[in-house]
C-alpha cells in the first residue's frame, strides 16, 4: 500500500503547532492542559473527517473506531500526544499521527475490497504518558490495562491541587470504558536513544524494555538558621538529597560503560528559603539496566549510600514509594513479522531495547503487540531539539501502513 | 524603671497566636501575607492605645512615634514581626514587643518628668527583614537607610508574580517616607545560636557580625530524556547543582572546626519532571566566617569545584548575583553603654559576635547603635521549635526598658 506522504506531512506540520514553544521547534502541552485538549479536537477532527467514531474512555484515552467486520476484534494503534514540559514534538505523537495515517489508508483498501477485512481498526492517543503533570506515567495504558485503579488515577493531584477528574472534566474528555474487543496492539515511536542513527538502522524492532527501579524517596532533616546554626547541629535535607543525586551519577562508574543509567529528574526542598536549612527534601530516582545483576546490585550499594547518609547528616531517609522490573521481552512473533514487513519494503531494520518505558509495555501482557522506532538524530529527547527526519518519519509510516493493513486482513493476531 | 512583665507576657501570648502554625508552637507569618496583616493592626493598636502616633513608609516599615520633645531626634528602636515559614516566634517578634514595651514604659517616666526629655521615642518593624517571600533579605531597613533603592525593592516579586508594591497596597501598608529624624537605634533579638546559653550570660552585647559571601548560582545544562540518553551525552543541571551542595558542606571540613560556615537553603530545578534531565537548576549559597581570609580561601576553593564541575557535567554556571562583606563591627560606645546597664541591673553579660544579618547592620553606618541579644535553647533558629525562656525575655526587656529610658534623656547620642 502506498502512502500519501503530503497528506501526512501536512497533518503533521498543524499538530506540531499545539503547544508551540515560542523560539524553539518543541512543544509543551502536558496532560489535560490547554494544547492537550486544543491538540484533541483536532485530532478527533482528523478522525472523523475520515469514518472513525471518536470515543474517550474513563481516563480519558481518546479512540477513533472504524467497524468493518461486525462483532470482530479490533487491531489497536496509537501512542500519546502529552508531551514533557517543553519537550520534542515526535515523542508520542508522532506515533499517534502515523497510527491514524496507517488506519486511514488500510480503510480506503479495505472499503474498496470489504471481503479481505478480519478485523476492525482502532486509533489510540493514550492520556498522560508522560507522567509529569500527573503521576504515574502511562497512566492512560495502566488504567486501560488494569494495572492502575480508576480511582486511585482520577484522584491524582498535579501540583496545584487540580485532580486527573476535574482536569479531564474541565477539557471534556472523561467518558465511559471502551467496550470494543482488541485484538492486538501496534506502536512506532522515536528511538530516544542514538543507536539506531549509528548502526543506519531506520527501522527499530523492539524486542525487550530495559530493567528498571525507581524511587520515590523522603529526606526529613530539621528547620534551621543557616547562617547561625553550629554545622555540627544541621540536619539538612536539601544537602543528603544533593548527596544522594550526587551517589546516582557516580553508581554508573562502578558498572561497566553503558550497562546503567540513573537519574534524578525531580527534586523538591522545604521550606526552600534563603537563610534555612531545608528540613525536607522529595526526590524521584531512576536506574536502568537491561541486566537484572547489575541493577540489583546498584541498588545494594545505594542502600549503602542512604545508611552512610544518615549517619552524617542525621537525616531520615526513606523510600515513599517503589517499583521495580526486570528485562522485560516483547514476544518474538511480532518482531519477526514487522521485520518480515521491513524488509519487504527494503528498509533497514534490526532489533533493539527500549530503555524508555511505553504504553506499548502495559499493552503487550494483555495482546499481541509489536512495537517499531524510527531514529532520533543525536538520540535528543525530552527537549526542544528532539528531531527525526521527514525521510525518517515516512519511512516509519511505510511500514506502519504495512503492518496495519495486513493485520485487518488477519495475518498477525 | 520597672518593667510591667504581665503586660508583656500577655502581649507576647497575643502576638504569638498571628500565623500560629498548628501543632507546633511556631509562626509562618511571611512578609504582606494575611497573617502579617493582622499582626500589624494589632500592634497598630497597642501603639496607638499608648499614644503613639503610627505610620507607614513607603516600603512598609510601620513605626510608632512619640514626640516629646518638639524637633528633637528620635530614639528608634524595633525589629521585624515576618517570619520564614514555618518558623519560630521570637525571631524579630520579641525585639519589637520588647521594643515598644520598653518605649511605653519610658514615655509613662517622661511624661510624670518631662524635663529629662531630650529624645522622642520611636519603634519600629522593619518590612520583610526574612526575605523568604521576597528577596532580598533586611529589605526595610536597606531602603530605609538608602542601601536599596526603593523603585527596585517595589518591582521585586514572589514565585507567584506578586510584587512588594502590589503586597502592601492589598493590605494597606505602604505610605510615604518617614520625616521624623532618627538620632539612634537600638535593637534587640533571640541570639540564634548556642554560645550564651554554654556561657551562662544573659545579655549578649554585639560587637561584630561575621563576614558573608553569598552566591546565586545558575546552571545551565540541556533537557533530556533521563531514561535512555547515553549518560555521557548528559548535561545534567541537577547533578552539577547538587554537586554544589555537597561542596558547600565539604569545604567546611578543609578549615578550622567552627571558623566557616556554609549552606544553600534554596534549590529551584527546571522543568523538575520525572524522566526528564533538568535544563536549569538555581541555587542561594552562603559562605559565612568571622576571617575574611577563611572566606576568601573558601571562595577561591569553591571556584576550583565549579570549574571542575562544568567540565564534568557538561553544563555552564554562572554567578548571578553576589554579595560579600568582611567581619563588620558594631560601635564600642555602645557595647559599653550597653554591658553598664546590663551591669547595673546585675545581669550576666558579655561581648558576642552575630552569624545571621540583622537591620541593625543597616543602621549601624547610618546613626549610633546598639545590639542585644538574649539566649536562644540549643541555638534552634528559623524553626518551629525556637525557644526562649519567659525569665530571659524579661531580662532583655529589662535591659531595653533601661536603655531607652537612659538613651531617651539624651545619655547615648
Amino acid at each position: 500500500m502506498s502512502v500519501d506522504v503530503e497528506a501526512f506531512l501536512s497533518d503533521w506540520q498543524e499538530l506540531s503547532r499545539f503547544g508551540a514553544v515560542e523560539g524553539t521547534d518543541g512543544v509543551d502541552r502536558q496532560a489535560a492542559t490547554a494544547a492537550d485538549a486544543e491538540q484533541r479536537r483536532w485530532f478527533a477532527d482528523l478522525l472523523q473527517r475520515h469514518g472513525f467514531a471518536v470515543v474517550r474512555d474513563e481516563i480519558g484515552n481518546q479512540f477513533g473506531l472504524l467497524e468493518l467486520v461486525p462483532g470482530a476484534p479490533y487491531v489497536l494503534t496509537g501512542s500519546h500526544l502529552d508531551s514533557q514540559p517543553t519537550a520534542g514534538r515526535f515523542d508520542g505523537a508522532y506515533g499517534v499521527l502515523a497510527s491514524a495515517h496507517a488506519c486511514i489508508r488500510a480503510a480506503e483498501e479495505l472499503r474498496r475490497a470489504p471481503e479481505h477485512a478480519r478485523r476492525n481498526l482502532a486509533i489510540v492517543n493514550w492520556f498522560n504518558e508522560e507522567g509529569s503533570r500527573f503521576k504515574p506515567s502511562m497512566m492512560g495504558s495502566g488504567v486501560f490495562t488494569g494495572k492502575l485503579p480508576i480511582e486511585a488515577a482520577l484522584e491524582t493531584t498535579d501540583t496545584a491541587g487540580i485532580t486527573v477528574r476535574g482536569a479531564l472534566d474541565a477539557i471534556g474528555e472523561r467518558g465511559d470504558a471502551l467496550t470494543a474487543p482488541i485484538g492486538s496492539y501496534l506502536e512506532i515511536h522515536v528511538q530516544q536513544g542514538r543507536s539506531m542513527e549509528e548502526d543506519g538502522l531506520k527501522i527499530g524492532l523492539v524486542h525487550a524494555t530495559w530493567g528498571a527501579h525507581k524511587y520515590e524517596f523522603r529526606v526529613r532533616g530539621a528547620q534551621a538558621h543557616s547562617g547561625s546554626t553550629l554545622m555540627e547541629d544541621r540536619r539538612d535535607a536539601l544537602l543528603a538529597a544533593s548527596r544522594l543525586v550526587v551517589a546516582a551519577r557516580e553508581l554508573v562508574d562502578e558498572f561497566e560503560p553503558g550497562i546503567l543509567h540513573t537519574a534524578v529528574g525531580e527534586l523538591h526542598v522545604y521550606p526552600n528559603s534563603p537563610v534555612v536549612v531545608a528540613s525536607e527534601a522529595r526526590l524521584l530516582m531512576d536506574l536502568r539496566s537491561p541486566d537484572a545483576d547489575v541493577l540489583e546490585a546498584a541498588s545494594a550499594r545505594l542502600r549503602e549510600v542512604i545508611e552512610r547518609t544518615e549517619r552524617s547528616d542525621r537525616v531520615e531517609i526513606e523510600v515513599i514509594a517503589e517499583h521495580a522490573w526486570g528485562q522485560n521481552p516483547y514476544a518474538e512473533d511480532g518482531v519477526a513479522f514487522a521485520a518480515e514487513v521491513a524488509a519487504a519494503l527494503g528498509l533497514p531494520h534490526g532489533r533493539v531495547m527500549t530503555i524508555a518505558g511505553h504504553d506499548s509495555t502495559n499493552m503487550k501482557d494483555d495482546v499481541p503487540t509489536i512495537m517499531l522506532f524510527v531514529p532520533s538524530v543525536a538520540g535528543i529527547s525530552h527537549s526542544v531539539e528532539e528531531f527525526t527526519s521527514d525521510e525518517d518519519l515516512i519511512d516509519g509510516l511505510r511500514v506502519m501502513t504495512a503492518l496495519v493493513g495486513r493485520m485487518a486482513r488477519g495475518e498477525f493476531a
